[in-house]
């Protein structure tokens, strides 16, 4: 067998009702996890590619967010509407939906310290 | 910001109590989460890694599963006693486990028809 050729993680994440943050959850999350496994696995790609629930995935703001392995392609405010595209154009035709993507300078990852990971020490980092 | 440097996903998946299978949840994978969360923290990762949970990740023969992205590299039977050595060599050094890595022959993913992600329509896969 093989790695999957993508791998899609769906924020499942729910808080507490009046939450400010809300959660994307509360914002449908579960029935676009639903309309992408049913699409893909229609689209003839069970097992070429996963999709996965996964915890709170920090783009809190963004709506309904799913991100995109290995390309690390952001989605946000993602509905059950915009399934059928990201499953005809990314993943048959692997062609990111630049509509639907969030902006990297808006993603809450931060930059590691210059030289991270070839053999460096991080610096920083413990807010 | 910017996208995290690394994602893992831990396999938080629950089966009924008696399934054949068992389930990672079974294995312990919340203390492995848990740790892996923890100790990425200590190590001045917050916000350049992301430790989140995940549903079923399809391994479920290899004990805990956690994958690691955009490597692509999958562990399994991982117990929290192997998060130092993940956390230090491949989350701070960029250097996998090998030992811990299940190898790509026993994964579950299914290579792609010829052509396919280039413009061509998948075939098969519909199991």
């Amino acid at each position: 067998m093989a790695k999957f050729l993508r791998h899609l993680f769906v924020c499942t994440n729910e808080r507490e009702p009046g939450d400010p943050r809300g959660s994307c959850t509360a914002r449908g999350s579960a029935a676009v996890l639903e309309a992408l496994k049913e699409k893909a696995h229609a689209a003839g790609l069970k097992r070429i590619v996963r999709v996965n629930r996964a915890g709170c995935l920090d783009q809190c703001a963004r709506g309904v967010t799913v991100v995109v392995y290995p390309e690390a392609v952001w989605y946000g405010g993602v509905t059950p509407a915009d399934v059928d595209e990201i499953v005809e154009r990314h993943l048959v035709h692997g062609e990111p939906v630049r509509r639907l993507e969030i902006p990297a300078k808006d993603l809450t990852g931060k930059e590691p310290p210059p030289g991270f990971g070839s053999g460096g020490t991080p610096e920083g980092g413990t807010e």
